[in-house]
């Protein structure tokens, strides 16, 4: 699958670094939430899900976290680990977060309200929902 | 000064981590811009300004620093060192930031777009508009 990496601009010198983003400018969404995930251990796998609506940017703010993503066209794995570029997160695309680093904080920034109902939990659901294959419980029509 | 923290409500257990800042939610504001400041040499100072308009909320979401605050009644002194305690900043708020750690990151959520006319630079400035006191140039009338 196709990977969105947005370039973002640093404003700073060596005195330190200051990176800005606003919604409908260099993020291509309204920012209505922003999570952070952190303190994670090295070897937890997070993720394994998919949002049938849901556009996110992540940001590794600090360390970095490796990503597998699918969007049903087959696998690519992505490495985070540079708090000047976002990775595009579009809907109907499966993500698994690894390698995670001790002190990596991924921030991530997303166009609606946390919404259990967004969520694809189970791979096999998310191919047949991503193929456009009608599901029936016990039967993919 | 009076200091307005929220505490957020952290989801995870010992695998890691995850606080969600959500608009008008539990951030009391519509968030427009987002930005963070990191890789900050242990001995800078940054701020050492307020805003006329803006109103933000600061999480270290990385490391500590410290931040002297001033609303023209008085100065107080903060230390951000927990990325589930967030800061309220309101307008007419003097900000000077110091002491980072090298590992600090420090996410910013804020309501409105940068724009370089909202900020005051100058303390002296900030002090006759904080106390309503009308400026001409070269006279505090």
């Amino acid at each position: 699958m196709e990977i969105e990496r947005i370039q973002l601009q640093k404003h700073g010198d060596s005195r330190g670094m200051l990176v800005s983003l606003e919604q409908n400018r260099n993020v291509p969404f309204e920012i209505r939430r922003v999570y952070y995930i952190f303190a994670n251990t090295p070897d937890v796998h997070r993720g394994q899900h998919a949002h049938r609506h849901l556009t996110q940017l992540a940001v590794p703010v600090r360390g970095s976290v490796t990503l597998l993503l699918d969007d049903g066209t087959g696998p690519a794995t992505v490495v985070l680990d540079d708090p000047t570029q976002g990775l595009l997160l579009g809907s109907m695309v499966w993500r698994e977060l690894y390698d995670f680093s001790d002190d990596c904080v991924l921030m991530v920034l997303a166009d609606q309200f946390y919404d259990p109902a967004d969520y694809i939990t189970d791979y096999a659901q998310f191919l047949r929902e991503v193929h456009g294959v009608r599901y029936v419980e016990g039967l993919a029509l």
